[in-house]
């Protein structure tokens, strides 16, 4: 394989290069589409930006292009180019076409539907999440027929780009189910993910979970003068900070009663592969802890595990009684945190909304009365092994594409992967070439053009082995 | 005595009789004017309120009236009516003009300063607090003098009334300095505290201090999305709400190192005193504790000992992160908590900032950084005992005035008392005829007038024992 390989990254490299500048162009176009999807006064941009992909797609010479979707559900875009040959795999690629609001607006150095290129970047909203990385398949399949020569690609490719998933993908299910018979596919490649760091390549083989939480304790009906009764009657503020502090103990652990049952440790090889990664401290909390002052968390784990493979519990809110200028001595009437749990293989969200229920139960102290209200019913964690054969082709991949060892690692955030896992019943491998940086979800959003060019090279790689027979025997099919 | 007494409560409880329908009549006219000392714009209302009662005086037949402040400090009125008798001991009534906010005016059931007569009650801000009981000192004297047949007090009559009560009396002390050489007096009578109820009339003996800070804890610079950093740094918000908890022990007493050091128990005398005081739980929560559903604080103590002689620490506010609709997952940059501690004699503002700092620092994880905002240098709390020779005064005049046994009791609000008690170097006494469910700091203030009127006559028979040499003598002078 090593020399079909050598061979084969010369000419792919070659199809990439040649249609940098269209790609550039392109994808520039897209970004000026602001289909910000939470945002309903936008939701006409989001069905313009389905549409021009859908357009794009076609031009491309995709012979199945739809758009998916009405009424509540915003519109995605599926597409299909079949391989020449009936028995080749079928690939499902996933991605998204709405992009993150843009607030604070004041702080972007360029007009964010404006996409600026700047050295090697496009700046500009959805540059890197995710119009990017779906433009970069697009030209992947390009390069993939124009260095094999062929008209077809060696796999069929699946397309399905859906316009939700900044709103927590609240209709996949539906989507899905409403079109299982143009979704059947031996792999899904998911790419919304992003690479260690630029000179430190990675293969995300997981993302946590999510179960977000409203909490609300209640002792009378209206806020009470502290000298009329204070010492007197209960002060849900304080009773919800003893909720909060026994959520974890002095190492960092989740006192949620049963919550690590389900946690699938990490395999020592994925451990070494972690700490193998380059990390420096200081480093790290500027880029991706908002500048906190150093690391903490769950005894027994480095940093990288702990956003990786362990599950976590944090406020992400509160608030009770008087919070304006100067003092008023008041006992609040209520008090309301908001926690999400990050989750990780192989704990499932209806559990843990189980666990925390019969937590606040059991921290909800007399004349309090508890109110627990779920966000959704929660985000399923997902992972792959390093070792699944498909993990294989894309390392493989990879590392041709990128000229350097390529390890794995896993996300702290969490996306539809589950979802899509499950449904489809196949392997789920990831393909970005982002980075952490790129300050999606933020002002100034950017892409490394080169590490999309990469990444193309990559996917264009994996169509063509994913079509070699030992590949494709060792998927599931 | 006995006799003596018999004889003057007729004759000053027919002066007041007679004294109604103009003291009526002025007390509405005062309420009119919208003195609300925390509002700036209306320091000129504050200013026409200290006017109007400067002239009421005058036209009572004072001898000497003031208006002092300027510049910063919000006018008060003094007043003084020299006894006949030079070697007479001398009271300083303290009280206030300026009133509360309306907010939420739309909650009042009629316009808050254009008063209403209905049944025995007189409805409007600063009704209650503190201009009805103001006016009762002035119907007081005038009732006093026509009892008596004087045209001079029995003993040297001051009257202090400022106009920033309501706003934590910021230049109280810088006042009081200022007129030191017009203050000297042998007794303070302070009038801004309640009855326990209408059929159970109370003398307050003390009133609680207070403590404000605001704590904030912070992480970074920036929220963080929690996808990212979740379980690998500090949360500001985790860490404040684990100080919070350590406040309290499980028997609610406050874990500041040294908190009870200078606190000073009840008397066996005073305790069975507010144990005799009628009690109903499920009223008294209604009433005062906001419609919590139970009382509860430290173990040990009852209700009333809870709010009167025991100090407390309140979390009033706390606020962190997002806090809107929905859900966002991030850890928050910082978390920031009000919390008040009404302290009880001997305890010291200034020893509990220390004892609360220390605490903080001791409650700050690594990778936090805490600061302690304190609201002013607090309010020290005050009580004088209930056998102290003039509280002994007090009660025998209340008692003549209303007609039953009157118990000792406290308040556990603040008021500057103990500022005025150390600085004047002479005994404090309250002596209060308002209601604690008068309203007062809330929407539809009221007054129950034929309370201020044996209130007056309280007061009235107090000018007149008070000269009576057995009594004078057993007070300081």
């Amino acid at each position: 394989m090593a020399g079909d390989s050598r061979h084969s990254e010369r000419a792919e490299r070659a199809a990439v290069a040649a249609l940098t500048d269209s790609f550039v162009a392109g994808l520039c176009e897209w970004i000026r589409i602001p289909s910000i999807g939470v945002e309903p006064t936008h939701h006409v941009d989001v069905r313009r930006s389905a549409e021009w992909l859908a357009k794009e797609l076609q031009q491309d010479g995709w012979p199945e292009v739809e758009i998916w979707g009405d009424g509540p559900t915003l519109p995605a875009v599926f597409a299909c180019w079949p391989a020449a040959d009936p028995q080749a795999p079928t690939v499902l690629v996933y991605g998204h076409h709405d992009v993150q609001p843009v607030d604070p607006v004041e702080r972007w150095e360029h007009p964010p539907f404006e996409p600026v290129i700047s050295g090697d970047e496009i700046r500009g909203r959805g540059a890197s999440d995710d119009k990017g990385q779906v433009a970069m398949h697009l030209l992947a399949v390009k390069a993939h027929l124009a260095a094999t020569g062929q008209n077809a690609p060696s796999v069929t490719v699946k397309l399905f780009v859906e316009g939700e998933e900044e709103s927590g993908s609240p209709h996949l299910r539906k989507l899905l189910e409403d079109h299982r018979n143009r979704l059947g596919c031996d792999l899904v490649v998911f790419t919304d993910t992003a690479l260690h760091q630029r000179d430190a390549p990675t293969i995300t083989t997981g993302q946590r979970g999510v179960l977000g939480a409203e909490i609300t304790f209640t002792g009378g009906t209206d806020d009470v003068h502290s000298g009329r009764a204070g010492g007197a009657i209960p002060n849900p503020a304080t009773a919800l900070a003893k909720l909060i502090a026994a959520l974890h103990d002095d190492d960092n652990r989740i006192q949620l009663e049963g919550f690590y049952d389900d946690v699938r440790e990490p395999s020592t090889k994925e451990r070494e592969d972690y700490a193998a990664l380059p990390f420096d401290e200081r480093e790290w909390l500027a880029r991706n802890g908002g500048g906190a002052q150093e690391t903490s968390g769950e005894t027994g784990y480095s940093t990288f595990e702990r956003i990786w493979v362990r599950p976590t519990a944090e406020v992400n809110g509160i608030s009770s009684g008087y919070t304006g200028p100067g003092l008023k001595t008041i006992i609040p009437a209520s008090a309301t945190a908001k926690i999400s749990f990050r989750l990780v293989p192989d704990q499932h969200p209806h559990k843990v909304k189980d666990q925390l229920e019969r937590f606040v139960a059991q921290h909800t102290p007399e004349g309090i009365r508890a109110e627990v209200s779920l966000r959704g019913e929660g985000v399923p964690p997902y992972a792959i092994s390093p070792d699944d054969p498909a993990n294989d082709a894309v390392r493989t991949a990879m590392e041709l594409a990128f000229d350097q060892p390529v390890r794995f690692a896993r996300a702290g955030g969490s996306g539809p992967a589950a979802v899509l896992q499950q449904f489809l019943g196949v392997p789920l491998v990831y393909l970005g070439a982002t980075l952490p940086d790129d300050r999606v979800h933020a002002p100034n959003e950017r892409v490394v053009v080169p590490l999309l060019l990469k990444g193309a090279e990559a996917a264009a790689h994996l169509w063509r082995m994913l079509a070699e027979a030992d590949i494709a025997k060792r998927l599931s099919r």
